[in-house]
């Protein structure tokens, strides 16, 4: 069993690691942080784990990374931006592997970082340690990793599909747009008049546009796979569910399309190009052209799915995946990268 | 034209009487009050209603009795508890008519008052002169009424049915049990980390039991209408939707319901004593013991609509009545109100 | 008062015809037509209209061509495609004005018609005298109209911010994407798998793409305000809520963005073309650069609304659109058209 | 691992216990029926399984007794009453154990089977053998049953709470009322109108009153329990949520609470005897009398919450419960019977 502890464990990505790790067979959860529960245990504060034995014993405590540090071997920060490098820096320091759920080491430039989250990076010279996680793209790396930068809901959403057609070069690096629907959980556990319930239900609305922050994340990696700058559209648009993501991305083939038979043709190609990235992996559902994701088949899942469609009038590709929000673009993901750390299999804790 | 101002027009009771009142056609709103939008115009500050050619102009002003009192003839003051009374003395003694939507004159005993809001009452010397805003209970009164306390949203669901069985003697006013649901407007426009959408949406919870502040009005208005002291159980839960509030109660028939045919008896002299009291009412629909209420056909309606069951193997008649909180739980009520101080008929501006 | 009759009220837009009907001061609803529900009145069928003294004795009568011309001046077509020009013609032919909501008559080439609804146009001799019933581009022609293809709910939600955008050359006419969200009375009131409530809760999903058959009218009048052909994408989704579109348009403009300042310069551009067309239009809401649609803002109102962002980062420009989809997208611009047609003011029923 | 079937996999609980299965780690699923999908796997029907490896051969198969009775040692029949029976005698015939979602075997009269679901019942011969599938009354018995009714979901949420109180005395016999809501999965996966999203959302509606027919095994096991014939009042409703129950009971203590001391007593005494009864239980959690029971707190858990409060107003007891109707209310609870009947540890696959 290895000893994990989650600081920020009253947020919704927090909650959710607290749920997976309880039912993780090599994880043992020794400690969980929150300023305003510390002195309580698991149970006490969520009832709804109160039947999970360890739950009765596992006690808040105030996020000191000294205590920390002296109780876990991994310590997963689910913590503000900014916030999460205050702590990442010691445990560090002190030997421990960090997975960090927010912000805070997913650029590999620290103005960048500057640019989209408006201040200075608080350890930039941790940044050229951190591996972004993002286990199918750097599984190799985050095995040996001291330092993980798990990747954001919407990016995981767009990167995973999109990454492969950049280093294959069927699609062309300009004129990416992603359409993203987001549940509410992606707003996070706060008391906010826009998020309470009579407001987002019946409701749907864009925000963040058009120079949302996870746009840094995002255009880095594209850029890294299309081996040139790549600039892209994002519209995130929040929708009246608890967990999810919907993406559609619109891009545009290398090939021209001129037809129904080169549609077919391409969509062949991707297919093929698709089956040899993924077509081994745990958690990337390959729905193709015939089936489509929907939001309720992947929710409570690690899966990422995507399907796409060929437009022979317009010349276009249009590719739409699906993710659960706390899953794939938080937690889930944060404990496959932890199962690659810790030498476990892949799936662990995750079927 | 009548010459109306809203005090408290920023939460939902407020904004549910401006989109009323925009639509009357014999009121013209003259003012909205909100310490934290005074200078704006309402299409200012709800873009929703900047259609209404009068929305462009209709100041936010700070809540002032002396200005409203200069500029309306009428005052709605939809605003908390404690906070009403202390604008409506003022605006009484100078003379203006006052359509009070929180819980400040409902009651007529001071005592009772204290003892539900936990605070000595404001202003008790006008508990006797204010009439209880439940049109069909107190059409007249309500005519040449200064000062009326409108009813609130899960008494008006209980009073409209249960009323006219214990007048009539038809039920015993033992044992009464009213269990509602109510949607998430009934908590108000609040930043309450319980409100947020995830914490209620795919949730269903009971609140303020077992004495929850409504009682005290629903049994003050029973125990006229038993001509005895009514003590009765309510409970109030919260479901995932905007608007609306279905009750369910549980009532002992006067009489012994034996079998089948006592039942289907007893249920006719109900169906003809309902029709009797609410056959010419323009808002009451009487679905009898066939059709049973749902909350989705009275939304955005002024309507109480009721029917009930009598159960031939416990002896218990169940009645069950659904309103929009919003509509007929508060500011359609209250413009129902409205149009009987002001001489209008009473579906002016409802319909 | 105006007779009017409504074929097809039991599905959503006919029930919201019938609700905005008995409401209107002009029309007299003197029959609604449905094959189940012959023989009944509109409150034994919609008990939630009962309170409307009317609904008491309208009737629900077969969907008959000579009978409604003998007994309506108007008839509104809530029908599915194909069976709405069967009563058109026979209607048209009495001489009855005929507001189809159906598709039958929007598009001006039975061959287009054919090519995306998969049959033989019914009636192609009427295609020419037909007028698409979006108000604000066809006012002058609807006002003669004897039969009006009343607009779409996706093309509206389109058409609305783009046609302006077409006609003053201010956008290219290459390269157009909306990616759309419906409500779910989108899909109509049928009895389908993919419909029941759970498969659509905590659910989101695309659907019909990349060739919905709403391309075939959007393409047309897009083309039409060009100039030039027009081949746009158009990728609609379902999202868990009752009512309501969100369009996001993806446009390019005609001018270079290179900055913020350019991008800010072409932003005025739009806002004082936008204003000179739209700026007395009673249901158009133009929200510019700083506020973006939410559905809830316009859901049970008949008005457009739509903001703006110029993207300095990509040159493009995003433009979002919000309508009701029961109201401005069916059966209130329906009634709008009706106001303009019978010669009431536009918004008569409709505020 | 045990070998076992699932008849009926198509509808929510079906696929809920494919789901459970599918990660229990002691079980292996060797065939899912349904007359649809037969010559299909599992991952080709059900794509939210395909990342289980054991998905993409699993077959489905007719619901042929006798290649059931070949495959697999338990099968599960998640079918409609009347139908489960039919593949359940020759199951048995064939010395298989069987696990009935279905009302068929709950009853052990074949005369209340037919006053309640209005057939002859199919093999009354069987009642005697079967074995109640509520774990923590009838645990022992499940050990070896042959046969298990699973209890329904209604049911559980009410006896599990009840039965203590009744067993202890605590409570009288007469006059309990139990008022439920239930999510959208409790009506099945079946194209209904009144089951379509909008006709759901948005709504909440009483069904099924005055005598559902959960009555009759509610009845059964409180009647058992109290040693005495109880007749009951049961009021259920449909709220907008996917998943969940929640109840709330009305019982009358045997002892007079006269005032607050009298009532902290007996709720004491309800805390000490629940602890005794159910303090070991791994899927019973007792919320005593400060806090209240969500549904979103056992949403996707086997947990049964409840909680209470003595009204020393009315000399009330409220006890009010929560359960995930496609967990405890059917597939878990089926799992937790399976685990006792393969010998397994109760909690297996359940965490």
């Amino acid at each position: 069993m290895t000893k994990v502890a989650i600081a920020g464990a009253s947020g919704y990505s927090g909650e959710e690691l607290v749920r997976l790790l309880l039912r993780h067979p090599e994880a043992e959860i020794v400690a969980v942080t929150s300023r305003q529960y510390a002195g309580k245990t698991l149970a006490e504060v969520f009832p709804k784990f109160a039947h999970y034995r360890a739950a009765q014993t596992i006690p808040f405590i105030l996020p000191d990374a000294a205590e920390l540090a002296k109780l876990a071997e991994y310590v997963f920060l689910a913590l503000p931006h900014g916030v999460a490098a205050e702590l990442a820096v010691p445990l560090l320091k002190a030997g421990r592997r960090v997975l960090d759920l927010s912000a805070d080491f997913r650029l590999r430039s620290a103005a960048v970082y500057e640019e989209f989250y408006g201040k200075t990076h608080p350890a930039p010279e941790l940044l050229a340690q951190a591996v972004y996680g993002q286990p199918e793209t750097y599984r190799e790396k985050l095995k040996g990793a001291g330092l993980v930068a798990c990747a954001g809901c919407y990016p995981t959403s767009i990167l995973v599909p999109t990454l492969p057609l950049l280093r294959s070069g069927l699609i062309r690096p300009e004129g990416i747009i992603a359409d993203s629907l987001s549940g509410v959980t992606g707003a996070g556990r706060k008391a906010d008049l826009g998020y309470i319930y009579c407001e987002c239900n019946e409701s749907a609305r864009p925000y963040g546009l058009p120079k949302h922050r996870h746009l840094s994340e995002i255009e880095q990696e594209l850029s890294i796979a299309a081996g040139t700058k790549v600039t892209m559209q994002f519209t995130p648009h929040l929708i009246p569910l608890n967990r999810g993501i919907l993406t559609t991305l619109y891009l545009t083939p290398s090939e021209e399309i001129r037809d129904a038979e080169s549609a077919e043709r391409f969509s062949q190609k991707l297919a093929d190009m698709y089956q040899k990235v993924y077509g081994q992996e745990a958690f990337v559902r390959i729905d193709g052209d015939k089936i489509l994701p929907d939001i309720k088949n992947i929710v409570m899942s690690n899966v990422v799915e995507f399907g796409w469609k060929v437009d022979c009038r317009t010349g276009r590709l249009i590719v739409i995946s699906a993710i659960d929000n706390l899953m794939r673009g938080a937690s889930g993901q944060a404990i496959q990268c932890f199962n690659l750390m810790a030498g476990y299999p892949e799936t662990t804790g995750l079927l």
